[in-house]
């Protein structure tokens, strides 16, 4: 039977009597770890600053797909700062890079990877690049020598690199700029996290726009855990949104307004939206497929969280 | 057999050998229309100033999402301009609307309609008050006497007048800041699209973006008409988004990338995007069921267009 249940504000839940296959660490994507990434991809960037600044912090490559490079040199209005900023790479096709900008950051170190290849976009071509920089060791003299096919030749790299040896283990991704451009760039942003958790699955990939986290929640029960600390400075609202077509939630608990058996369309209009968390420690979502969810970041809980966490911002 | 066939950047169409069952005409959003409205939601208005004064003027009545009201005021630095741009209602449960600003509208004769009901979003209340605006004459009466149930009265006279009377008649509508906000306000505006077609079908509705225009293109046969000058001037990219579940493209006409029964899915990463209008006046999507359609609207030339058309923008 189809339910609906308003909650107290702070809710304690036991993690026993949950059936949890996964799991995801919402404060994770502001915290370092070794193989990491941000991507940026070809929109302004609008998100403030401090969370710029934090997220480079976090993550150990960055990498500009294309015209994203741009952006990046237009954040800043000065040489001083610009030069923290030193992408990782930049990849794609090339048909946005300024060719001032490429010069500027060529100049400093960063590797540019010519893939012309339309089969792919420039979003795609970041992620196999980042693959390859954690996996395959030999990727550092494979550019220098410039020995690869400009057309797709790190993707036939890849394919080759993965058919011999491949650990999985996770990469963490955070991508800027996946949402706030053109819509029908919006919904391929919003596939591409479908396609990442498919035919890469180690990817740990969350989307940050200036009011929200957007991640893919995996069906069969995942738990997203939180402290309550960071839960009430940072997280607002949140959206569970059946993006791919309609499905049930079986179970939720410890969002304000929790349901059972609940069938999701947007066809029908029935969606999840304007929730919020009140598990005290997490929240268990069981949803018969993979489902997004989008949550709230409020902009003055990251200012404090990233002031009292005193991590330098390098200004 | 499905196919995707690239064409030329010009192509003219026979409209004789397409089963059309349905226009629309993407110059109508800037033309004046008797039944039209203008809706403004609770979120930052970040189109351009001469797209907004545009919109304004196209449209015969204008209707604010309760704290929709508080980004028209701000939009403006001074009284001068603000005065010239009073809304025709405020509508909603009023839980966001500044008093100086409900106090200043309604100095200025904009009704302020409270309905408190959380059944309805503020944005359902504004559709609501637009239909009973162009279908029920003695809606004045009744809410100058204020002579309704503040909780959910105006739906109540909706459904009663509904029964008694209504011609149907189609109302023209561009809603404003339906897609920039937090990202499951988004999908619930994308899901209204699909709740408008089926419950409401009298209202044309466009929503307007910085970047696109995006609206619900019927199935089985619509065409899409525009001038080519139209086209080469204000129409860049498009996409057609499968957001209610994968659906068959069963045939396009006039897009650079035309396709034939070609399935769409989100899931499935297959999605018409980055394509673009090539047919010389218009172009033909027949899908099997109703689909998201956006369109670039390009700032420059938006620009110019409005400059060329001579109309006062009341600055």
């Amino acid at each position: 039977m189809e339910t609906v249940v308003e909650n107290p504000d702070n809710v304690k839940l036991s993690l026993a009597q949950l059936n949890i296959e996964s799991t995801i660490e919402l404060e994770d994507i502001f915290e370092k770890h070794d193989r990491s990434c941000l991507i940026l991809l070809n929109q302004r960037i609008s998100i403030e600053r401090e969370v710029l600044f934090k997220l480079w912090e976090a993550n150990t490559i960055h990498v500009c797909a294309d015209g994203g490079a741009n952006r990046l040199y237009e954040f800043f209005n000065n040489d001083g700062l610009r030069a923290k900023y030193i992408p990782t790479y930049i990849v794609g096709d090339m048909d946005s890079l300024n060719p001032e900008v490429k010069n500027y950051y060529e100049a400093r170190g960063t590797i540019v990877v010519v893939q012309e290849t339309q089969y792919a976009n420039d979003f795609m071509k970041s992620t196999t690049i980042t693959s390859l920089h954690f996996n395959l060791p030999a990727l550092p003299k494979i550019l220098q020598s410039k020995n690869y096919d400009l057309v797709n030749g790190i993707d036939k790299i890849f394919n080759e690199a993965r058919r011999l040896s491949w650990d999985d283990e996770p990469i963490h991704m955070v991508v800027l700029n996946a949402i706030e451009g053109r819509f029908d760039q919006t919904i391929q942003s919003i596939a591409q996290l479908y396609r990442l958790a498919r035919d890469h699955k180690y990817f740990k990939v969350s989307y940050i726009t200036p009011n929200d986290m957007i991640l893919l929640l995996p069906a069969n029960g995942v738990w997203l855990s939180f402290t309550s600390n960071f839960r009430d400075e940072i997280l607002g609202n949140c959206g569970i949104l059946p993006l791919a077509g309609s499905c049930t939630l079986r179970s939720t608990k410890g969002l304000k307004w929790d349901v059972t058996n609940w069938n999701t369309s947007i066809l029908g209009g029935k969606i999840s939206s304007s929730n919020r968390f009140v598990g005290e420690d997490g929240c268990y979502i069981n949803s018969d497929t993979d489902i997004i969810m989008s949550v709230e970041l409020k902009s003055d809980g990251l200012r404090k969280w990233f002031g009292s966490s005193k991590i330098s911002l390098g200004i």
